[in-house]
């Protein structure tokens, strides 16, 4: 039933893709960068930008090789584990770095094309920003690809030490995405804050001005932030949710009876990596149909007429890809991707009602703004809490709805596979999700560089008409940086259960002792699929879950707060000790400002970063050889003390990636909300800029910008860094 | 090994204890009224409080009697449940009622008793929390024992189906201490920050302030938030928390045999009352304990040394109650009591070094308020998030700790009890935090007594000198509330365990289709306490767990804001309309305030006080009824399709108890956090009163006003509500 020959699409899609991004690099860099003194601002930003990713990277590096080695020394008999996690970190940071690279040669070509025309401005952002989205899923999608093929074809391994490879390299992925989002997160966020707190409400000068000392900081930040954070995010969710698939389609493999009887559902392994393979394609058509019909269009038509065919295109290749390699159930799996897309879709729509002006929730928080900061602060946070329902429920209908279609593919012959069947079709859902990532993704890093474009033409003094075209641009970009923060929360939801699933069929291997040629039953599989709540070791393990979370949180947050403090003071000690900054006689020191938000970033980075490594397994190695053994659990009484770790690292697991989604969820909106709660007032409402409300809405937005920016993102690396760290980890914690 | 002739200890120690209580009213009643100034603020907050205790009673009435009459209507076969709900409801309530009614009475006197010596302030405010406090252990403890005896002995009811109907008193009580805490907390916190926001920031004048039309309002809300609320809330944790204790005592002699060979065993069943009616004659020791050496004395250590007594008597108390029930493993027994006992302390700990501002995390909050209302709401929901660390593991310690001691005790005859045993452990370690329940309520209802003799001071102007004897306990009273919160916490967290014990037990029972008299294994009991993780619905349910916690601490957050919003704008109307206010020429229209504070919390406790009822409950009866059947799950393959409702409903009921204890320790602890950071900088530091950072550091503390007396002391609850509801409909899900 199945055609593996269709992998060869693999990494033409990979090399196209590749391509496809170099092409626009070159459509964007024959652009021009305008007036001498636009070229010089953007020349500040590019300079700091890079500054700090190379001092960044430095710490990256240092820890991940640190790590690596521990990694290999650790689980000792396979080197090539550790060499493919420093493998996955590299490229996850390499997409990071091609992604800001292009950025910051794009906004001031997009500033200068805003001079000419809107839609030019939109074509070079959005062109700028699709490199990034082609390089990072191409990245991904190849080394996944590269070190299955190179460990199984070129060095003989066994699909099983293969897929470990794989592994390695989406949690070297995570790890790196977590320090760069971090990193990331609290730079923008410590600087963002800092030059609005002294700049907008206590000198009163308007955003982006460059008598600001924070203003270079400031945009810089956006993309360190943005684009070289949520790149490295979405690097290594499709990555690790890419690998989960092929974890659950070697189950199914292997219960058809792996080398000996499963040649047929060998397509189960190959469908996560040929299907993404032919997204890219989608995204690309996508991408080329972004154009506005005329000056007067609604950019944000444009881009949404692009998703639209991306979609479109993507179910199209969901069709082909299942019906060549899933059996006779084809259709039922075809299914579970078009629930997928219309996940994305949905989520796209539930994150606009949230954290746009037009709906009831932005305009409560404006409504409480009369009433001063706390009263902000409070129907805010509220309304943080509440997004998190409709999110919570389209994940659950949606994960119910694919895992049905799964199981309705169960083969006749072995009714007793349903329960892998239906894994499979979560999973399939899942890449249904990622099949427009690379679209998403551009979609993203559109915002911060029409955000520096914007930034770009005010300090330049341009005059008020361009202003306006960049700052519709800018709207548009906070909305898409929302929807591509709500797309990555649901698609992490979502394939948390795959994720937990590929995790049990990992102890579940080690504790069968299978073999590849040695068939096993699903019913046996499905045994390890289980928590039991009777072990104290358990609630603890899900408890830790719970507060890892929590104090990621805290740390990520107090690191904003701390280097913004000290942010502050430094912009207040340059108005006052720096004469004529405020006449614009004098030029602030912005150089002073950037390395207060580099230092800062760089050393707020590191505890919360290993934190999420540290816990689990210490965790794992605590209740393998510490706590395991003294209990003497054995609740069915044969004499033989219960294996309760692999258990207590499930629940740690399922506890902190529920928690994990509900907090980012919450921050992500929340921060989005009070944001547009403020542009909403600036827009003319309840008296408008410069009003009581104004200043109250404005502590709302500075609030939630280390909710929506730092915490927020950085939770959705937390999440996925767990399942790739047990996985990675488990047959230290999990004894056959 | 069981003496079960103990248990005539319980009706006595109740009685003892209400007699002590009215004891201590007359003590209290004694006291003078102090001047006609005095006496008439005191009338207007009583007669404010009452009326709003009538209202709220009144709409609690009117729900509990519809869920009563759905409970007897869907359980039928056996209405005693739903009458028991119904004595629950109504005894929770009452305790509420005479607490607050003593509260209300005390507060006044204690005002006077200022006049003479700190001492006898100190004195009259805590033995009038005390009435509380026993009031609301002896009530609890007479309904829950009543109950099983008049149904096992009285009506000769097996003795499974006695304590169902214990159950349904503990729901009771729940469901009714939750409409209690909801309502009484978004008055209380609606009125303070209405009051505060326009009286101190906008008009400037101090706090219970004469002039302030919401003055009255607020002075009436320390008492329905705080004694009424609080007083439910403790009284339906001890009640659930010792069912719970009595359902594993319960598994303990149906594994010894039941009727058959059990009856040694019984002792286990009875412990749980036994223990508890002995720790009402320690606690009694301790409140008579408290008392000043001399007025120089901190009445700090007076309260202390109090604690301390009860510590130490409860602790012999478990010694005595283990030795006569626990058969041979008793000293283990007893161990896991102190376990609890000396967690109860750790907390009191824990709770002042993250809320009190002599350490670091208060005056990291006071230090970022220099930079304004943002980066103080910032630093301070980091320190809120933090908080939650130490608890959790100590907690995690507790638990652990108190299992394996249980564990220990298992009879060499059966080592295959090892886990229930365990778990028994863990209901002793309850018990034990639970001894000293009516010391700690009446530390708690202390606080709002001296919050309003303070008041009252201030309000009928008498000398700086006695303002600042009543300021002392004030403060006192702000760290006792802390430390109460922090104690029903961890010990709803401790329970949460055997909480889940129970429900599985519940669970067992129906699936194996237990009658007394046939024995049952322990091992046949441990097969139903699982979860297994490759259930989608399982998922869902966990999911579904948390964001229930979410959506309610929202609507509770949002039902502050709209009716602080309310009021703000009432107390700005009366200042620009009625001339003379602040000149003290004329009155203000105090009643306008209490009538808007009263609505708003009545409309807004509705929703989320079903909410809790109504999603365990469909969650349960769409798994039962619509999902299960139609995926036909089918694991080990034998046809039959799987019962996953459940798993369902016990993933809910870990995950919601799990986010509810984090969100409920961070919003408590934040909101402390934030207000001992107003008052660290109102004590000279960072500029003091009128800077600055004062003006940011009252945002802080308006912000956490709703976190910590409103939406945080209702997940205490609901947490609780979660347990008691699904051990009430356990029946209805899960079918034989």
């Amino acid at each position: 039933m199945a055609d593996p020959t269709l992998v060869v699409i693999v990494p033409i899609a990979g090399i196209v893709a590749l391509a496809f991004a170099a092409l626009l690099t070159r459509y964007v860099f024959k652009k021009d960068t305008g007036t001498p003194e636009m070229f010089a601002i953007g020349e500040a930003i590019r300079e700091g930008a890079m500054a700090y990713l190379k001092r960044q990277y430095k710490t990256i590096a240092i820890v991940s090789i640190i790590l690596g080695a521990i990694i290999m020394g650790l689980i000792e008999p396979r080197p090539w584990v550790g060499a493919a996690f420093l493998l996955g970190a590299f490229c996850s940071s390499l997409s990071g770095y091609i992604g800001m690279y292009v950025s910051v040669k794009s906004n001031i070509r997009t500033a200068s094309a805003a001079r000419r025309s809107l839609n030019e401005a939109l074509m070079t952002s959005f062109r700028g920003g699709a490199v990034s989205g082609f390089s990072v899923v191409a990245l991904s999608l190849l080394g996944v690809a590269g070190i299955f093929y190179l460990l199984r074809l070129g060095l003989n391994f066994e699909v099983d030490e293969a897929l470990n490879g794989a592994v390695g390299y989406a949690f070297g992925a995570s790890f790196a995405a977590l320090f760069a989002q971090l990193g990331g997160g609290i730079y923008t966020k410590a600087a963002d804050v800092g030059a609005d707190l002294v700049g907008k409400i206590e000198a009163g000068i308007p955003e982006d001005d460059p008598r600001n000392p924070a203003v270079i900081a400031d945009l810089v930040g956006d993309n360190v932030g943005d684009c070289a954070g949520r790149g490295a995010d979405l690097f290594e969710s499709t990555a690790a949710e890419n690998i989960g698939a092929m974890l659950l389609g070697f189950s199914i493999w292997i219960a058809w009876g792996g080398e000996v009887g499963g040649e047929l559902a060998i397509g189960f392994i190959f469908f996560p990596l040929i299907v993404r393979g032919l997204g890219i394609f989608a995204s690309m058509v996508g991408v080329l149909a972004v154009k506005m019909r005329n000056e007067e269009e609604n950019p944000a038509k444009a881009l949404n007429r692009g998703y639209f065919v991306a979609c479109a295109l993507s179910a199209v290749v969901f069709y082909i890809a299942a019906q060549q390699l899933l059996g006779d159930g084809y259709l039922y799996f075809f299914a579970a991707g078009i629930v997928g897309i219309v996940l994305s879709i949905v989520i796209v729509y539930i994150t606009q009602y949230y954290t746009a002006g037009e709906w009831r929730p932005v305009r409560e928080i404006a409504e409480a703004s009369k009433t001063g900061p706390a009263t902000t602060i409070i129907t805010g946070f509220s309304v943080a809490l509440e997004t998190t329902l409709m999110p919570i429920i389209s994940i659950a209908v949606a994960l119910l709805a694919s895992f049905y279609l799964g199981t309705l593919a169960t083969p006749a012959l072995h009714p007793d596979m349903n329960l892998l069947y239906g894994f499979y079709g979560t999973a399939v859902a899942t890449m249904g999700m990622l099949a427009t990532a690379a679209f998403v993704l551009a979609e993203d890093t559109f915002g911060p560089i029409t955000d520096n474009a914007g930034g770009i033409i005010e300090m330049s003094k341009q005059p008020e008409e361009i202003r306006r075209r960049t700052d519709r641009l800018d709207a548009l970009g906070n909305t898409t940086k929302a929807l591509t923060k709500g797309y990555a929360m649901a698609s992490a939801g979502l394939a948390a259960f795959l994720l937990f699933g590929a995790y049990f069929e990992r102890v579940a291997m080690i504790k069968e002792n299978i073999n590849p040629g040695t068939p096993i039953s699903a019913a046996q599989l499905g045994a390890w699929f289980h928590v039991d709540l009777a072990y104290p070791e358990v609630f603890v393990g899900a408890m830790v879950g719970g507060v890892l979370v929590f104090i990621f949180s805290s740390l990520a947050i107090r690191a904003v707060g701390k280097t913004a403090g000290k942010m502050i003071d430094e912009v207040r000690r340059q108005f006052r000790e720096i004469p004529g900054i405020m006449e614009g006689t004098a030029k602030p020191d912005y150089a002073k400002c950037v390395d207060i938000a580099t230092v800062g970033a760089l050393r707020a980075m590191v505890l919360p970063g290993i934190l999420p490594v540290i816990v689990p397994l210490a965790l794992g190695l605590s209740g393998a050889y510490v706590i395991g053994d003294s209990f003497g659990h054995d609740i069915n009484g044969d004499g033989i003390p219960d294996d309760v770790t692999f258990m207590m690292i499930g629940a740690m697991l399922m506890v902190g990636t529920i928690v994990g989604i509900l907090m980012a969820t919450m921050m992500n909106n929340g921060g989005g909300a009070w944001d547009n709660a403020k542009k909403y007032i600036e827009a003319g409402h309840f008296g408008g800029k410069k009003s009581p409300a104004h200043a109250a809405a404005v502590v709302g937005d500075t609030v939630g910008d280390p909710f929506k920016d730092t915490a927020g993102p950085s939770l959705h690396v937390l999440v996925k860094l767990l399942s790739t760290i047990t996985l990675v980890f488990v047959s230290l914690f999990v004894l056959a």
